[in-house]
């Protein structure tokens, strides 16, 4: 029996583990919960799920949990920062599912692996803000850290029973997003709306438009470098707009191996739940005839500079990826807040970059300094821009 | 260093294979090789890997091969079953790689492994003949046995890793051969020479036709279920044109595992000698941005009705594969040389079949009894059609 907390339980990643977990109830069983607002949803689940404890943004969301559970159920109900590093250490679990987006979810996981907890890693910030530090931690803790993102799920399985060594590259796919075919005129006057809707994946609203503007994708470059030890030059990226295959990697004989499936997040999920086993799921099959054929392209850097901005922050190193990342969460914010549009996202992102003097991460806070300095900078940044008519 | 013999020396895949060795001469030598009438090949590659023996078809050959050495070269000139059997069985010999075409390699190959030699195994019709009795004496002598075929090779490369008991099924992959898109009608019309240009792969003769046929999927599908213990409903056949998705497993959870590479049979054959390794190979690497797209269909077995002759023997099993393969060689055979037309191919594979009672195979005397049977029968039923002018 592996007992489980999760972190952001009700976002769409949350959701999806608890239906992983309700399949195997002889396997696992949840012992925390911490969500953010959606009180009505984590009433529901802490319901169902019967947690030692549950943590929620603050008190008011506690008092309205409290209120929601009419005192029936035995959970502990903890809030603020405090009660989220409460679930993300607590002693009756032994994974730690990491799923708060954002550069928040960074503080708790790291906190999770200090308390020797495994991890299921689906916040990318953690690795891209923190990667070097996070690693060297899950190595002295002795922990199990195992992705969960679907790219990062494909390496890993396609990783499994081939040496190491003769691993030439990966093979990391895009989908290309919405916005793959449209001009760079087209990408200026897109709307919120339109940057929401993925061709393939159901997502949450940040890393939706991530996938739109192939941040993602850059993000995944970089937590790749990490969790697998790869060479920036050693991944490469790949449209393929069905999302099929997950990713590849390429070994020194020329052989290729693709993890395959549909695009549901109950396949990684349930991997880095069971891994190295694959346990049954209710999904259904991937029907490749049905499917009928599989495509492959160049990313086109010139229209998605994201992609570009990412590479540069990872070749730089040390606070850069961190100052990507913030300056990228403000852009996406503001974005979607109808405050900027949609190819101000890199501009904003380049102009933080640039007025960045990289140091040394040597902790956790340096990590959350060089993230809180992005923030700021990038918010100065799309205020002169609006008071200057710019964008 | 890995001392290897290679019987069918002078084919596609033992030249592939001596390419594959004169890559490594740190890792692999060459003790023995066995050909059958190319002796001007056979003598270059004597004078360049100067086996220990060489064993080549008869007495005239042999005499042929002599003057060609000139006694410039150590190597032992062996011939006739005999000397294909010495070779097989070399002393000095650790890994036999089977790379005889048809019925011919059963004999060979079965001797190599009683005597102890791990076997690269790129004769399929050792597993579709006697399967059960060849993956005892694996078991019983302790040897490895790997396969040369890409779908195979592929197969094994996606079980790496992955526990054997979360396989749900293998997903075998066909080019669909030069006929795929071609009606009935048109079919019944191809020549010796259509048959023999594949799409994709360049290999010999026979194989090729087989290709186009699908029979060559069919005795796959065989040699699959051995090799890899599986139930004939696990395997699945899938049209991929393009040939670049070797094969793929899918496991209980969804995950598909599939390994993709150029159409080469250098990497199935370097797989199979280095093994778990992938060493390094002068292949170009697999460019997907290049190849554009990749496509699937169901097998249209009402047009390729070798395939479905191939599940019925399967299903049937003891003595009936080994009557598939036998009546299929003739079948072959007489099509190359213009005596049969194409779609008679199955038509003689499938009157044999239905006149063959069959039998339990627990020795290869047994097995080759029911080989010469179709072998025999099939001739008789070709001949029959030819009196009285049918086909």
């Amino acid at each position: 029996m592996k007992r489980i907390a999760i972190l952001g339980c009700t976002g769409s990643i949350g959701c999806s583990s608890l239906k992983v977990i309700e399949a195997h109830p002889d396997a696992y069983q949840v012992t925390g919960l911490a969500a953010g607002k959606n009180m009505d949803l984590l009433a529901e689940q802490v319901r169902k799920f019967r947690p030692l404890e549950a943590a929620v943004l603050g008190d008011r969301e506690a008092e309205g949990l409290r209120k929601r559970l009419d005192g029936r159920v035995g959970t502990k109900i903890v809030s603020g920062t405090q009660g989220l590093i409460r679930v993300a250490t607590l002693e009756q679990a032994d994974t730690v599912i990491s799923a708060i987006t954002g550069a928040a979810g960074l503080g708790p996981t790291y906190a999770a692996i200090r308390a020797g907890k495994d991890i299921a890693l689906a916040n990318k910030e953690t690795m891209v803000m923190a990667g070097p530090l996070v690693i060297e931690e899950v190595k002295r803790r002795g922990v199990t850290l195992l992705p969960v993102d679907s790219e990062h799920s494909a390496i890993l399985q396609c990783l499994q029973g081939h040496p190491r060594e003769d691993v030439r590259r990966v093979l990391l796919t895009a989908s290309g997003g919405p916005f793959r075919d449209f001009s760079l005129e087209q990408m200026e006057h897109v709307t919120p709306e339109q940057a929401l809707k993925h061709p393939n994946w159901s997502m949450g609203p940040k890393i939706t438009v991530d996938s739109a503007s192939l941040m993602n994708k850059g993000l995944e470059l970089i937590e790749a470098k990490w969790l697998f030890g790869l060479d920036i030059e050693q991944i490469h990226i790949l449209i393929h707009p069905q999302s099929v295959i997950h990713s590849m990697v390429e070994y020194k004989d020329g052989s290729i191996i693709a993890q395959l499936g549909i695009p549901d997040m109950i396949t990684p999920i349930s991997y880095a739940l069971s891994y190295p086993r694959h346990m049954g799921t209710s999904l259904p099959a991937l029907d490749l005839e049905q499917v009928g054929t599989l495509g492959f392209m160049k990313p086109d850097t010139g229209k998605f500079r994201c992609l570009d901005l990412a590479l540069r922050a990872a070749e730089i190193g040390e606070s850069m990826p961190s100052v990507l990342n913030g300056a990228n969460e403000v852009a996406v914010e503001l974005f979607l807040r109808g405050r900027i549009g949609f190819l101000q996202i890199p501009s904003l992102i380049e102009k933080t970059m640039k007025a960045h003097s990289p140091f040394v991460i040597d902790s956790i806070e340096k990590v959350m300094q060089a993230d809180a300095w992005a923030r700021q900078r990038a918010a100065e940044f799309a205020e002169a821009d609006r008071c200057f008519g710019r964008g």
